[in-house]
């Protein structure tokens, strides 16, 4: 069952369900004597905290992190570490007509066949968004670890919609993204995006986008061959993110155009460092990083559950129905899209660097602590 | 090293490099009783085979599969099965200048400070698209199984640089696209094609392109949710193939322009079984298989070997300078990318078959066999 | 880190502390549609429970297991399934002193070293037998799962110190194990073993013992040729828990005194089945399971908290010295590990024999469940 | 199929099988930079080799080792290793008449069961003995790595039938135990276990032993707590050999009858270091190293192919029947076994080594190496 399992030694699984008591996660690897900032694991999931704004789900979820083992006085103790987020504001009454309604984008359907009906269906269960609050606690921890070694991972949306925004500063891009609703650093389309949210979600229809990220201060050599190649691991983690369907990777599918004279990039000497003149390998050669910024677009759809009438079957009766799509929905995923794919990319970037060696099993020593 | 294996229950760890002594792949998990149709592996072996028409690499490599293990009269027996190609036109002589000046778009650079000098840098070493020739042995052998589930895997070319093709039938996808040395089933457009790859080669310079796979006859329920997602699965495995930039599943990228009215797929009944009525899912909902056809796409950049002139670096004096790349190279990895595509598409699902206990522990009975 | 985790189709993970909030497990990959039968779970908690009788520690612990994940209905769900109970009754206090002062027999030194003072020492954290709650609420679990193949786990103490039960019938075995404190379902040895269990308990010290399992009504073919073998997979998971020193199979360590025409165990056919007419391979041939009794036998070393007075080190000065253990102890931790013993195997059992196919992916179907 | 496999960052699979074309293991995570010594892998694979004095199965193999990929220049690259040799002498002739009578004691049964019929039965096929040559290629190296660290590794054979060897001295371990046939630095002792042997072998027999392995000069912390204790890996590993019937560590089965007042080994500061004044853990406390001596015995049972002829059954026919077993046999595996269980105890040290942080992911730096 690894299938439900991210990475291989800084290594996590989620558990819960939308409707269910809690969502939890099973840190595994991290290394002992990682100091566990709690208030910043807090800080990254209230950024994708449902209600938080005008442009997300009123659902409304406390979702304070509880640390149930492997962390001591402080620090981690190198034993897995699990922490959850109870299930507070649950409303399981609206979702009795989807057991037999399947909604048209979501895994109702498939979910019903492959577990012959025992799945969870109260809010999507295990196939809603809500689990990806299990990669946003392990992914704070992650971005803690990489802070050690001061790599440093920023997404924003790039796109919703037609609504596409202009290219920005790296600095803008630190301050900006979480400065409004959409999580977009380029403020003046940020507007716009929030614009178009809004009248998607009047028509009782939702907008997909891109949420592009980038990560800084990289090392050289992160990542394995073949199915161990950084874009492998991090592809992987992505596409477990509900509603993405695409993923690419510096000059992604615009790579496809492009001649062999155009895409290399040049190397050359700066500073003392072997650099390259342009990215279009978005920081990765043969699966490996090469020291430059890492840069990947995640492309979203349009959040399924929309508050117009659909067309969908009857699976008992076997016959065709409409539905009117029941519970409280994000008109785009998107902005609370952005911290999740930040964490989703730090937690495949720490693995790496635990695997690739470049973290101690320790880090630093208790104090008191004598070699004995 | 889970990182070198692909699968869960029909498990691969691929092994050799571009200039030693072979190729080869260990496979674990293939059901005992399955036929191991020897010629249908070199068949395919054959698609990808270097030398083979004037838009490849003029490598000569009879690529004759050796089954090493786990096969006995003709029959898999459930033990790990091996199978090798011999390399055998190797010339490594070109490869000594790329030490100290790493190729651009190639892993020689963060190869290098990985291994610190250690790794075969002959031809790019593990890291060459030779060996995809792993994957294609192995697929094989993943198509015979899916052929028990009645799952069939069709790859293309659907562009190559700014070319697209027209869409065709499934029959013409599946009698055309290997008839020509682009692997497109447009036949016209695969004209266009070869002659922009021939244009591109006489220039010194190289293609990108895209491949389209699909799978037909899909169950409904292959995939696991999170990272047993069936997009997460596949993307990891297609992103192992060098010079991958990007996947998309149905919509892709272009789900993130759409409304949730326009790209949710409805669903109807038709012959008494549930189908949607668009496919922008791509034949997964939720990271489980729908029954749909299954939508790929993977973009690949130009091929980095090129004859032109580049621009790099000396690692050893730390100094600029240029390489003219060595080797015989392809003009596009397009056309050979087709099978390798079809080989990885075919890996996953058959795990996933397995996984989703759609495929017995044993394929029939051994003439002669009693039960105990 | 995949050394946290136990199984592979049947997988489970650990997490918690001695002292800690909880000891809890995640359970990935038991089949939807499996009946969770809460009461038999806490029944096996009961079993293990601390503070249960005279010959056990006094650390009082309600061990109430809460099912937080994965059950819906009273049904597996087909996700992941976390199980806690929670740490009422800590004393920490005592444990200050054996910070700097490693207690003989414990991983209190090896942990210290290896995390650099970062571990959970307070009663010996993650190295605690407490742990083995985890393996008592999967393994319940598991048992859950065999009951549905017809598999039955029985596990007993066989010794105590130098008092060995004599040979009862399976009957007596099932009936009688768990009647008395020291779990021999050999009733007379039983009263003998308790009175040396109090004896070395008034001393001050404390008796090791063996552990007899065997499992009834195999199938055959469980277990995989090498590494999967159903001896390694059991001595993996049996090793697992503290203070085991020995594993053996049949005729286990006696076989090195016999002669092959004795060892070997002649097929003959009953009641028109295979079976053998000795058992020294305890039901396992080639590392499968060949349709007879499992039998396994497991040595544990005496408790190491004693409270005598013993030598140790001061690890901060460097000096030899004294420490008398603080804590509350089992004067023999063989019969709390009875019911620990049985949940190993039943959990490696289940693992197997989703492994080789003999369970379907989902147990029976949902009520209301209709094929799509 | 994680069964297949051992170790998890010192990763080997095998494959191959007794009558097959070969034995082979492919050894993902051996650090880039060892050197390889190849006459060592040779050396250790000749103390393996069938046909090399009286004592041993008559069938002559080669046994040449043949290193197919992941060696450069003499030195690991990093990528996969894969080793074979060739199977030469092999006669299958005999092995037509147990397609259908189980030969007692080996893995015939089960194995046709589980597999129906279309396992290779030749010699065992997959369960041979023969596949212990995969482990003793993979040990090698694992001991070539483990010397870069100091750690030693010596097995020798301390019981044969109802000869107990005399304890010796660390220096005549080392020096004397491949001196003779049998492999015991016992050297008198050693005469009788090759006349017990031979006498075996005159009436048609074998016969059983224990082989104790000792690993020197252990750093303190090797091996994870609960199922990654040192101890858990190991066992696996062990019984991973075919006719292993037990395992223990340190005091083990005695450890039953003790008391742990006499059990506990007491610390004390000697040289400046931590030690114990006995060894009853066997090197080893929760699942940790602890400096010590590592000690492990090993129950081998006698071989099951003896000239006697036995009672079995004719599965088609379903009825008694007598077997005179085919093929050319050892009159006790013990002998032959020394070098394997040295080579298992290798892998699983080196594999907790890298996992512990103790072996850096390259070792030195190549001639002509740039940090680029």
């Amino acid at each position: 069952m690894l299938g439900n399992i991210l990475g291989e030694r800084f290594m996590i699984i989620t558990f819960g369900e939308s409707h269910g008591r809690c969502v939890g996660v099973v840190i595994d690897g991290c290394p002992a004597g990682l100091h566990i900032d709690e208030s910043y694991i807090q800080y990254k999931l209230d950024l994708r905290r449902p209600g938080q704004s005008i442009v997300t789900t009123q659902r409304k979820e406390e979702d304070k992190v509880e640390i149930l083992s492997g962390v001591f006085n402080g620090y981690a103790t190198g034993a897995p570490i699990c922490m959850v987020v109870w299930n507070k504001d649950v409303d399981s009454s609206a979702y009795e007509s989807i057991r037999d309604k399947p909604r048209p984008g979501h895994a109702d359907y498939p979910a019903y066949i492959k577990y012959k009906g025992f799945n969870d269906y109260r809010g999507g269960g295990r196939f809603s968004g809500r689990l990806t609050t299990a990669l946003v606690m392990a992914g704070a921890l992650a971005e803690l670890l990489l802070r050690y070694l001061g790599i440093e991972v920023l997404a924003y949306t790039r796109e919703i919609g037609s609504i596409s925004m202009n290219d920005v500063t790296i600095e803008q891009i630190r301050e900006l993204r979480y400065s409004n609703e959409v999580r977009c650093p380029d403020i003046s389309t940020a507007t716009l995006m929030k614009d178009a949210i809004l009248n998607a979600k009047h028509d009782g229809d939702s907008l997909g986008g891109i949420v592009e990220c980038i990560a800084l201060n990289m090392p050289v050599g992160l990542g394995e061959p073949i199915f161990g190649a950084l874009e492998s691991d991090l592809s992987r983690a992505l596409f477990s993110i509900p509603a993405v369907k695409g993923v690419e990777f510096g000059s992604g599918f615009n790579a496809a155009k492009m001649k062999g004279s155009e895409h290399n990039d040049p190397y050359t000497i700066s500073d003392g460092r072997v650099v390259t003149l342009t990215n279009n390998a978005g920081g990765i050669l043969g699966g490996l990083s090469n020291g430059m910024p890492l840069v990947v677009r995640v492309a979203f759809k349009p959040a399924s559950s929309i508050a117009k009438k659909q067309r969908t079957v009857d699976i008992k009766s076997m016959s065709d129905t409409d539905i009117v799509v029941p519970g409280r929905h994000d008109p785009s995923v998107v902005p609370r899209a952005v911290p999740v794919v930040e964490s989703v990319v730090a937690l495949v970037l720490a693995d790496h660097a635990i695997r690739a060696g470049m973290v101690p099993p320790v880090i630093g020593e208790c104090s008191g602590y004598k070699q004995g």
